[in-house]
């Protein structure tokens, strides 16, 4: 059976940025499933129709076709119900908080110190896209919603659960991680792969975390091809 | 049996805010748990010496005696396994993540918010080591600390996850609430009962969780007694 994920990329085809997408190789890693990822990029719409959708990650298993990371983390549990991901019942439940978590304290945060960046490590076909849907959801230009010096300190009042959490456990989900972790995970390495910009300081115990996570599922995380790897690529 | 717990009081004996009670006192209640509740005050440390502690909540479960918010939500569900407060494995590995989110991202905000008004709810006699505690804690004086504008916007941003999830569920476990419900909430009855600041505006998606937990179990915080309720108390 070929089980494939459509994957977002930027400027190079190795250039895997997308945080959704990100959850879904560390969940995929986490089941022990094999997975052949294909690049894709912003403007290439039609590449998804079989999907009925129009983002990134679809993941297709054999049949099935899924979108949305938040419910191909489901469809995992379902199907492969070993190793459980995001769980049932309360687990299940308080699984959706990381998502918000992630999607609404954190990468906002991220975006306003990183956009810039952000902007370069896309392929620039994809960037006129890019621009006009992010400055229409920010209401002004990428320049002006760019600030690092905002974005940071926003990040540091949103990282407190984390830090409290990650003081009295190695992981979000306990001793090992799981569903949780790799929810808000994947924002972290999506600044990652296109800036340099160091985000959460060494003595912070979200640090710690962040290089285990890096080094989870034979450092899946780690030897990611990163913007700064991809000579003349960043400015 | 007698079941007795130890319940912060202000300037009224039935004048009840600490968010850490506030959580056993739903917790007790989601199990269906009756309790004595006996009044008591932050000068009141040698009545707490059999406990070989000296904060509340202490929960004296017969010949059981257990301190800490948290642990006797643990104690709880081991002691009285139906209607699980924070379950277990994944489930209560993501409890926790609820206690650090309420403690050092709502909290921090309210206080900001609510410090006047939660210095002059504290009985008399409480004031002083009041203040000095908490003026060596945030390194100013109360005065200086308090900023409702600040507070506020630090509230907005905090506020963010809890959105998210309430918009997709009407409550942060799903159908109904337990453990991750009553942890965040305990914060918002402690605003409640020595402020009338307005916290959360109606048109948000938190407001109407606020209204259904005010309401679980027989109306329990809406019940409570607020400054407010109390003649000539807020000033």
């Amino acid at each position: 059976m070929t089980r494939v994920l459509f994957d977002l990329c930027g400027i190079d085809e190795g250039l895997r940025f997308s945080p959704y997408c990100w959850r879904v190789r560390y969940a995929l890693a986490h089941k022990g499933l094999e997975v052949q990822t294909r690049p894709w990029r912003f403007s290439e719409k039609q590449a998804l129709a079989f999907a009925d959708h129009d983002k990134v990650p679809v993941l297709v298993d054999g049949d099935e076709v899924v979108t949305d990371s938040y419910e191909i983390l489901r469809y995992l549990d379902r199907t492969y119900p070993e190793a459980p991901l995001l769980g049932e019942g309360l687990a299940e439940a308080r699984g959706r908080f990381f998502k918000h978590y992630a999607e609404r304290s954190l990468a906002p945060a991220m975006m306003r110190t990183i956009i810039m960046d952000l902007l370069n490590a896309i392929h620039p076909d994809d960037r006129a896209y890019f621009r006009e849907s992010r400055e229409k959801r920010f209401g002004r230009t990428l320049e002006e919603f760019h600030s690092p010096a905002k974005g940071l300190a926003q990040l540091d009042a949103a990282l407190e659960p984390l830090r409290g959490r990650l003081k009295e456990a190695d992981y979000l989900d306990g001793v090992a991680p799981a569903g949780a972790d790799y929810l808000v995970f994947g924002s972290f390495m999506w600044a990652r792969c296109v800036s340099s910009a160091d985000l959460v300081s060494n003595a912070d115990p979200v640090h710690g975390w962040l290089e285990r996570m890096l080094d989870q599922h034979g450092g899946l995380g780690r030897k990611a091809l990163r913007i700064t790897d991809i000579e003349g690529a960043y400015r």
